[in-house]
């Protein structure tokens, strides 16, 4: 069994290039379907809220189904302990964050029974809440749908 | 003040993108040191002892100086929280990890005050000791040096 | 949307109660799926091992297909936190479990769309490695599959 | 030394059968004290307040011994670890939980060096804020007092 | 390589000890930087700021370098694991602090190149907010700087 | 109620000072019970078995009472806590530990009713395996007995 589609690298990407770099990977963002977004705030809660509501709003996930939004989100914490490295009250502990996300949802695998799967990123910054007291992070989560 | 220098960004496409694709960022590594490496295994302990390597035979961190062993190990800490997602004992729950690894150095920042910083990416997958039954996983870690 | 089928319960039961007392929930446990099984070791991987074969072994989950593995194994995961209270490291602090666990999987909700899910549970003993110095411990795991 | 009471399990039960169910187990529950109550908040602090006040009002501990208070807060705290599977912030992550519980007292070994321990049992569901996007969760704590 | 001033232990009895049991290590506080302060909430954040703005005001770290801010930020945070035993989010469980602490800056090591060094320590009480229900607490942290 | 016997403190002194600065607090460690040790390893298990050992050969807590091995476990491990900052699967990060250890045994409290608590300090070293390349740690346990 192999791995056809690197939803997890291309949800990388979507979440940090910039739109001329992403440019560069013509054709590499087909096969899938995404969502980019942004989320600035100190409560986990605030982000997680602005990452699910884009992947509703976009249609990357059913709204009406409970097992999709599950899916995500856990997803989304597993990002979130990338992006606070294990301690993931953000808003607990003055640090401030401005992120970038995206949201892909593909066939990672050539096996068809192994069926979607979600691939949630940030990209952007962590510190105190002073512009420049801060510096980049990064989170990636896999789930199956 | 302005972060001029993206070390985390930097690792990350390091850590990921093939030597095709990071033909294309010419001029992107220029202001940095870095290293890149491989690490597989399902012990920390050994991922660890794999960058720390890289990182002093490529003359990215002084060897005989505690606190850039310090800085290091630190980033490289944080790298795995997003990589385990929190549960930093990878070889403790049959999860086997196969990871490309960057370090790179730099000053990220345009104020010649803060000096250099550190920033480590992984890039792999994760799962079962089984080839196939995995799936991609990513950290990243920064630290002043 | 209702809950109509409890399978974290039923798991519960069914790894908790004595034969005797389960006979007390005729028609109980018509609807699922489900396995029991034993672990005792300090090792947490063991004990995840013995619920994978298990289930695998009890067609609770297909062995060929890696999103079955990858939501036992986080269910799994989330069970033994309740089991190690957070530390999840078992066998790293002297303690020794001796479990019985339960593994069911079933359909929740009266939607269909919300499909299939797994529930792992365990029920047993966490303490010193001497007979007697120890307490009861559980724990509890849901994940769609 | 045996086990001869099982507090964990009677708590368990207390905290999620029935009251039909629970008459089934008669006689199963007369060597203790316990108590019952529900919790249903965002808030980790009030689902521990909850908890407390329920244990005080009912004399399951002695409002007035602070040992006794360290005692329950710590179970509740392991308790606690179960539910939220080792993310205790509930009310930090937006999902919420709707929870019975169980307080029980008792001396679960024959001996009676080991004098009286304390179990505590949540069972309830825990998800979005929103009916039915939700699935089971399951907690248990036990400490001496 | 040896450990000359161990600015670990000077935090730990600028944060514990009387001024009257102070008096008695005269001469030891004399090859290091420090500052003194108190600390009582329930909420994380403040106690980080506490510790923050008065290591800015004693002059202890530089208020307009990030790097610092960095360093200091990170000993604050392994130290409150030490108060917090490993779960930070005080506020968040309706325990509250009632701490001192002291920041100290210094060279512990032989050899120029190791540097500058943080140690941050916390000594007080942890418990619920009734006064005297409550038990000791402590935490250090340390980092290059 | 008040506070009367620091047990916390004294273990922390009993920990960290030498045999001369120790004299300076004559009567200080009167009305407590305690031990001191050393312990040396890169694995938890190793460390907790040492203060275990140590406590119950020296007598401070009764080898035969599951409840009081409880009790010391648990103030172990809330004070490796505070030497791991959080982490505490030591031996399993490449970092090693030189640790000095005290347990106390006493009434901190001046009613009766509140009986003996335990307090469990560690004071070292914590690093790579290579001398020098270390700085310090500490860790403060406390529970009721």
């Amino acid at each position: 069994m192999s791995q056809t589609i690197k939803i997890g690298k291309q949800a990388m990407l979507l979440a940090t290039l910039s739109e001329e770099e992403l440019a560069m990977f013509s054709g590499g963002f087909e096969n899938i379907e995404f969502c980019q977004g942004k989320a600035g705030s100190m409560e986990v809660q605030k982000v997680i809220a602005a990452v699910e509501t884009a992947a509703k709003r976009n249609g990357i996930i059913s709204e009406d189904v409970y097992r999709e939004t599950h899916a995500l989100y856990h997803a989304i914490l597993e990002s979130l302990q990338g992006v606070t490295r294990g301690q993931i009250g953000v808003g607990n502990m003055m640090r401030t964050v401005g992120l970038r996300f995206a949201v892909v949802r593909g066939k990672p695998y050539s096996r068809p029974e192994e069926g979607e799967w979600l691939a949630v990123a940030f990209y952007g910054t962590i510190g105190a809440p002073v512009k420049g007291l801060e510096h980049e992070t990064f989170g990636l989560g896999i789930n199956h749908i």
